[in-house]
């Protein structure tokens, strides 16, 4: 028995299904390119054991324990950290129970896909998880970490990633991976500048945060020139540490370019706090200009990823904090609020933005034709909720007729589920080799072509989009 | 010859036909759970004979004459009554003819099917309605009806029908519902208690309603306090009376949570009439959430149906009055719109809510990602236009991968349209066996779970959705 | 070798393939219905041969170039004329060489299908485009260029086109069409009256237009009474010339219907030039209900092709001017912005109205309920980027449960290219063949009502609904 269906994925049609298969086959032992994730760098610095199988499938993935809360079961049972340091569940495995008791609940689900990879190919566990089977995975799975084949650079190697980025603040000192590239350990491990905490007028303790920028950079950040310039030497550090992109989470997609003047006027309002929305959404719409522009001097790869509405339950941010599956997509226009960015580089060959989406209505209508038309302008994978089979299908059959394959940018697993990595790029592989499979069987594609593009979609797209 | 092929909406490939046949055969015969719709509880009351062929399928169809009229027949030509009582036609058999004379418009259509279905199902025919069937089938249906066997009380059992639920007016006496008590019939029809006319400051004759809902429960409508005590007492009567769920159709998902002594003022402003367009938009908004912290007291279901323009075409409204097959779906909004309700009571795991939408852009990015994290929230099947095989199809593609299936509330089929429902639970078993089956083809299910998930998805989500 | 799979576009389950393919062998030799397109007249007026391949392929064609340019390649590098007349690449040959280099860049698209479908069936070419062939294909295209046989008037005819529309600007001569009249050729090529440069106050030299508009009626188009008559008179000349309809490319479907004082009163503001955005957007709005009441006295089926932003790079406007593949499509309400003209003439079934969307989110949501029930509205085919199979499948899965067939209009190719005519109703009848056997497969149609759905679709349709 086993928990993973060889063919998974692929189409149904016989034929059109051994075309898949071959097809998958030829990409499935490419090396994995991880351009943009979660991963918590430290682990790779410190190599140490991961602690137990709750902290490593269920507290620290809000996928997992989004599903649970929603039907009934609370975050504190789920040993999910408070706020005000109340008490939570502190037995691992009494997480792993009430998580076994709702595996059922993710039938259908990519998790659900994510989990039973793991659990065959990492663990080599081979009967489902159920209520009944709850304690034999745990202990199979707390043994397994207790060796050093579980260890973090260990799997990173067995996983055969060439490259993984992870993502860090503007103000973070890089020190786990300024330790793991001086431990002489060859995994490629690289930073990603991600810049919202001082950028952000919204974002809990802006101006302090942009009073350190300052300090770390010996730069007058009460100035605009000075606050520009701050990001520029941190972009210089970060690229020095490995970046080769930045990343943006902005609530919506809009851009300014306002004439200098304005914009650092802009800058001193909302420097003071107490900033107007109106005017903290400016402020972000401009920096995502001023970031294009510092990207075609430096190179890094500018990534916008807008669309969330952050927090959305009020009891559950004041209770657990940020990142508790609680972050909410909303409608999202790209087709204006990217005109002043675009007006001022969109037409630059030489600058690379890729655009996420959390509203698919957007693939059709506005972001395959802006790919379709702007050098500048690459389109990232099915992010977040889409980074499944229909997700990835959906996102092809939108984008492809308009904007083709050569206008994306590969698959990225954007996670912090360590172990969900190879299963989440076996997903991307999958879904691309049934949809260029289907592409084929109804004459629009020829076979010699598919196999060229399986390979980019698997592994060179990404690789290029992102200067790896 | 038949009217309906046994393998409809089956899927192509041939093994996963297969599937599909034998998940459906599992679920064929399982009694019909109907918990929200708008059959007249008055037909099971008296249980008199239904009058006409023409009174049966067409006039008060919506779906049906829509379509004529879409192609140039006249509403009065079909015999729907005008407002101001001017002639239309009386003649049942010449507005059959006009409708088989109309027929081929529906091809492709779901109600194609569920007429098919019915025609053959219900009637026993089986020869396509064409202009040249037109009085062969009325001659026949007419016999049918002048027989016991076709009483409403009679096809109620043959259906199967396990729980049928009505929905009347906050103001309604429920005398249907307590005849059919009264009567000694085993068949369980349950009220729903809908009080749009007396919360929708926009209703013709709001004051005078409210003043009607004083009347009827010896509250104070005029005060705050009085007219929230007074839903309270007309709740408890429903409840009395059978009912497990309220309904709200409101134009939006809008919601409010005011401070108690704003919201009293809201209320005196939309009751001296005259509401401004906002407050009225505010006051259905902040009802809700008086609702749902209503239903967490007395634990009737609270459903949502938003989104609805209703009664679009100004003529049709003059002329022929409500729900006319004018109201026309527009774009919603539930991820900013649910916010306040959501603050007040959405992690409340023992409150249901269950939402509805006319508009698909939502299902994936706003509805399957707000089920699944907050435990009071569940998704109702696909509504109106989407009770269909592609409607179906596409709500599973969209929901299941973020908010699995459980936290969904099975089929409803939300008719006035007696004889369809057998043939619309049919459409909808046959069309999440489909989904079923090709998620087992494509390794995203075992065939165990998909024959569990079979008769959960037909029968058990809906009575525990609706606590029946 | 062929470059086009003969079954293409058929479904992958063999015995629905079967199907689609004897659908489509019934309707694969129909003539061409093209009631809509941008084809120029002068072509068949003149009967000039083609100037050589680039001029015929890559030169006109914004679908072509503008992937070009996604990927770097500059406009004038591809013979794109410069607004202010400076130097574009001349050389023919040395485009079509950068056309070929960048082949590889369609896979997946329509374009490539168009392009591959021309090539092999227009100018016998069997091996595919690349780099290596770049020369020997431009040496055979310009070879039969040369020849009488690919002059417009012989490919017209060896098209199988029985009607063929241009459009033309109100203030437009239709010299060209006067002439292919006077010359005694037998092809039926009619113009079509589209007034955006005289309606639209936007427009560039909008007063100086309806000035001119003026000096041609003889109208005092300083009124509104005489602006008005003058639009009747060149309906009235158009018609004489051919036409069967008017076309309106507004940047939404907003419409008015405001008291005729008021009309007034909007039109001489925005007659004196600097008309606010809001004005602006209202006068458009006004002239499509005026244009509809037009409609119902001279018969033109109006044409709504709202929802693009024209020119979205200021830098591409400024450089190159209009239709360079910059028009991005936008979110496009109906439902509230249609109602002033359907509330004036929307349930006039002698009116016919076509509406088109770039929004594919309002197919199910807003223009399959609304045609689905106004007698006036029919739905136009899927337009621009989903002229294509995936865009014609999600067209019809959206809309036929809800509007059925016979509210749409069949296929119109809307293009300027002349040689993808064939190719693009080829891809739209085996699109729908491929969709009609789909429905049969799965019981939602009967064999004989797919054959002769396939030749409505495909033909009937289009011809009824444009009048011709």
């Amino acid at each position: 028995m086993t928990l993973t269906d060889p063919d998974r994925l692929f189409p149904l049609d016989p034929k059109t299904r051994d075309r898949a298969r071959a097809l998958y086959e030829s990409v499935r032992d490419l090396p994995i390119i991880s351009p943009h994730g979660h991963c918590d760098p430290q682990w790779f610095a410190e190599n140490a054991r991961f602690p137990n199988p709750a902290e490593l499938f269920v507290i620290p993935d809000h996928y997992v324990f989004r599903m649970l809360v929603s039907q009934g079961v609370r975050l504190a049972d789920l040993g999910v950290p408070r706020e005000d340091g109340g008490p939570v569940e502190t037995d691992p495995r009494a997480i792993w129970r009430r998580f076994a008791q709702g595996y059922h609940l993710f039938r259908g689900t990519p998790s659900r896909m994510w989990l039973d990879h793991s659990f065959e190919h990492v663990f080599g566990l081979d009967t489902p998880l159920t209520p009944e089977t709850a304690d034999a995975y745990y202990d199979h799975i707390e043994s397994a970490l207790a060796t050093d084949a579980f260890r973090p650079r260990a799997l990173f190697e067995r996983f055969n990633i060439e490259v993984l980025a992870t993502t860090e603040g503007a103000l973070d000192p890089l020190d786990a991976h300024r330790a793991i590239g001086d431990s002489g350990w060859s995994g490629r491990v690289i930073t990603t500048y991600r810049p919202d905490a001082v950028v952000d007028p919204e974002f809990e303790g802006f101006q302090a945060n942009v009073a350190e920028l300052g300090a770390l950079t010996g730069e007058d950040t009460e100035s605009w020139a000075g606050y520009l310039a701050a990001h520029r030497k941190r972009r210089a550090f970060f690229k020095e540490m490995g970046a080769t992109a930045s990343d943006h989470g902005h609530p919506s997609a809009r851009t300014e370019d306002l004439p200098p003047a304005e914009a650092e006027a802009l800058f001193l309002r909302v420097l003071k706090g107490g900033a107007s929305a109106e005017d903290a959404e400016a402020f972000r719409g401009q920096m995502l200009t001023e970031m294009a522009r510092m990207s075609r001097d430096d190179g890094l790869v500018l990534q916008i990823h807008p669309g969330a509405r952050r927090n959305h339950s009020a009891k559950v941010f004041a209770r657990h904090g940020r990142d508790k599956g609680f972050d909410i997509p909303g409608r999202t226009d790209y087709v204006g609020a990217l005109k002043p960015l675009l007006d001022a580089v969109g037409m630059d060959p030489d600058l690379r933005i890729i655009l996420f989406t959390l509203d698919e209505t957007s693939y059709a209508r506005e972001l395959a034709p802006l790919a379709g038309a702007y050098p500048a302008l690459t389109l990232g994978p099915p992010w977040w909720f889409f980074d499944s089979y229909e997700g990835i299908r959906r996102f092809r059959e939108a984008t492809t007729e308009t904007c083709g394959f050569y206008n994306t940018a590969g698959f990225n697993d954007d996670t912090r589920a360590f172990c969900s990595i190879p299963a989440r790029h076996d997903v991307a592989r999958r879904s691309d080799c049934a949809y260029l499979a289907t592409l084929i069987g109804t004459g629009r594609l020829r076979e010699t072509e598919a196999f060229e593009l399986a390979r980019d979609l698997s592994y060179t797209l990404a690789k290029n989009a992102y200067n790896l």
